[in-house]
């Protein structure tokens, strides 16, 4: 039984009702009290909070069977624009979306290899999140707040970027760099999380209680979903499932530690196989993940042998790591998520399937699917635009107040 | 947010409530609610109810600042008994408990390497449960419930042992054989869950969000607490650490896989490595584990150079597989438990913190402590008790229905 403050009880209901709006409108407040498990009177005054907000509408009433025609409400898309940034290894995608949770703008930046400094990365936001606000033409007061996903560690409280691998960035106040071009406000986190949450609203997950959500990118990690709520851990750092070991004593990681499943099935550890298996496969583009993934993408499509031997190399290790995950969580359904397993598509979801069942146990395997995230735009800046939302009712009643910590007199410790 | 009948949810509530009055006794209905998060009405009638079951008594009354006396209630612990059995590879223990789950009586039976049949260990179970029952002198009438903890992998509800891979047990409906000696109410589980609800209610984890229980006896596996309560996995088969992979291709494991956790540390673990590095040591008792084990913890504690260099080994294994617990779940605390941990004590135990901080990520890391189990007796017969316990509650108002589904017809399988 998780226990927090009335006031903290109280957001997270008013978020889980607004949930069940945008995810099925029109709908009762008798729906969302059999959706939700809450009272019917702790219903109506939330619903009654949120159309205040005008977050919501009335949309007329149904018949119920025998009494009173019952009030509907749905989701007001036009209530207010929220952003979801996804800062990747590799690129910037920033999303423009209304309250329905519907794209209506979209920005892509290159992230360049040279790229390190976080406030050239910080150039490549700010300047998709202004693209993403002209193109949709909206005026910025109907902003409520930009997400911002970073992958590594990070403070959500301070908006530090504790570690992030990649660019080797060491307590990067990130929101406090991003605040000085963009005045809406800004919440952090994750990739792992951002895509866990796109999954559990709109996605794989959703109605269920216990799932991984497996990020195959430059880095890779798990979003995890239990008891139906996302799991951050004590310290927001939990489902770094790239720096668990598989080989002890294995391939070197860019973490520092030898053997980490990243190192085998993240981007450059899938260059590195093709590199070993093939050294002048013309698939190789060196410098260029984005690149080699691609072309070993369209070769599988085309059952070129260097491509499926690498995919089934890949696997070895990918398969016994989703298989560690089958077999601590013992999960209802494993989405794979991000740009190299989209890019790879069903190809590596039916060979990692056979990969995980000769290493998990088979009563965990039993009740395990594994599929591809269904999600067609990017699932990152999704689940980053609902932790502005989040963010933005938290805010209900506080305002004008900052949504973060401003981080005072802390230094910041790039290493290139 | 879980969601469930509103009679699941009344159980879960009522078991609650005695949970914290057992932890606290004497309390007032307020510091119930408080605790609980339940509203003072609620917490007012599953009062009642448990006043009813003679479960809890009212104690008198304390003053509160400026209002009206507050009725205290406290544990009756005369008010039934429960029994936790610890069925393990090498032994089963039973405890016998009062209602506020203090040992009352307590019978060891040890389970030789040749014996694996069911029935085997089920006559150890009767002979010892006949024990408890008799020196505590109770009447039958006053045990509530028999809680069993079975190694590997359970279906709680048909009360089935799926797969028991000491013993190779596939599908032994083992409570339907236990009925045939034990008259009182059954309930089925793992040591893993057992362990960490100890832990929960007694032990480490009290007052605390997320955690992981590592046991370490003959086989490993990790017991999981998550948002404040016990996580099964949606098949009950969550917390399998020890068939996770550490080594790709590794050493042999006993459920057929290479390379698995439990294949290093493990109690046959320990002692292959003890081999490898020492052939003609003294402390090998070959085919005994237990010995070997006790001998390895007295040589250690006189600082033996061959002791030492075999923990030191196995933690270059313990220590990467529970960094990849603390990377992917961000604990508070991890908790060593079982019989294996528990001989090698603290030395093990600082070997095992060094270990992890090799291998985990400094964020997590720095959020999770590591601590030996401080629950004095059997953590595993105190947890299965308290699914005893959670039994006798759900079938309040259901009585003289079984407790569990009967078998029919399913064919059980022993290989031996
Ligand atoms: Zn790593
Ligand atoms: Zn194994």
């Amino acid at each position: 039984m998780r226990r927090g403050t009335s006031r903290d009880i109280r957001t997270a209901n008013r978020y889980e009702v607004l949930r069940q709006i945008i995810a099925q409108s029109p709908t009762s407040r008798q729906e969302l009290a059999a959706a939700t498990g809450l009272s019917l009177a702790t219903v109506a005054t939330l619903v009654g909070e949120l159309l205040d907000l005008r977050m919501i509408t009335e949309v007329g009433f149904e018949d119920s069977a025998g009494g009173r025609p019952r009030g509907l409400v749905a989701v007001n898309a036009s209530g207010g624009a929220l952003i979801g940034v996804d800062i990747a290894e590799t690129y910037v995608h920033v999303e423009l979306f209304d309250l329905a949770l519907n794209v209506l703008a979209r920005a892509d930046e290159d992230v360049r290899p040279g790229e390190s400094l976080p406030e050239q990365v910080v150039g490549h936001v700010a300047a998709a999140v202004g693209s993403v606000v002209a193109q949709a033409g909206i005026e910025g007061a109907r902003v409520l707040g930009v997400g911002v996903s970073v992958p590594g560690q990070v403070d959500r409280a301070t908006g530090v970027s504790e570690y992030a691998p990649n660019w080797n960035w060491h307590d990067v106040p990130l929101l406090d760099l991003l605040t000085e071009h963009i005045a809406y406000p800004l919440y952090l986190d994750n990739p792992l999380r951002a895509s866990a949450v796109a999954e559990l609203w709109f996605g794989a997950v959703r109605g269920r209680g216990d799932a991984v959500v497996v990020n195959l990118g430059t880095g890779v990690g798990a979003g995890l979903v239990l008891g139906g709520a996302l799991h951050r851990g004590v310290s927001n750092s939990a489902g770094e499932w790239g720096h668990t070991t598989i080989v002890l004593d294995g391939r070197l990681c860019r973490c520092g530690k030898n053997g980490c499943v990243e190192a085998y099935v993240g981007a450059s550890g899938i260059m590195l196989t093709l590199r070993e298996l093939c050294p002048d496969s013309t698939l190789l583009h060196p410098e260029d993940q984005t690149a080699t993934i691609d072309a070993l993408a369209q070769a599988l499509r085309e059952n070129d042998p260097v491509a499926l031997k690498v995919v089934r190399e890949t696997v070895k290790y990918l398969g016994a790591g989703i298989a560690d995950l089958v077999n601590l969580f013992n999960p209802e359904v494993v989405v794979l998520s991000s740009w190299v397993a989209s890019a790879l598509g069903e190809p590596l979801v039916a060979e990692v399937r056979e990969g995980v069942a000769r290493h998990a146990l088979p009563r965990p395997m039993a009740a395990t699917e594994i599929v591809l995230s269904p999600i067609p735009t990017d699932p990152v800046c999704l689940g980053a635009a609902t932790f502005a939302l989040e963010g933005a009712l938290q805010s209900v009643g506080q305002r004008p107040a900052p949504q973060r910590a401003r981080q005072h007199g802390k230094n910041r410790t790039v290493t290139p």
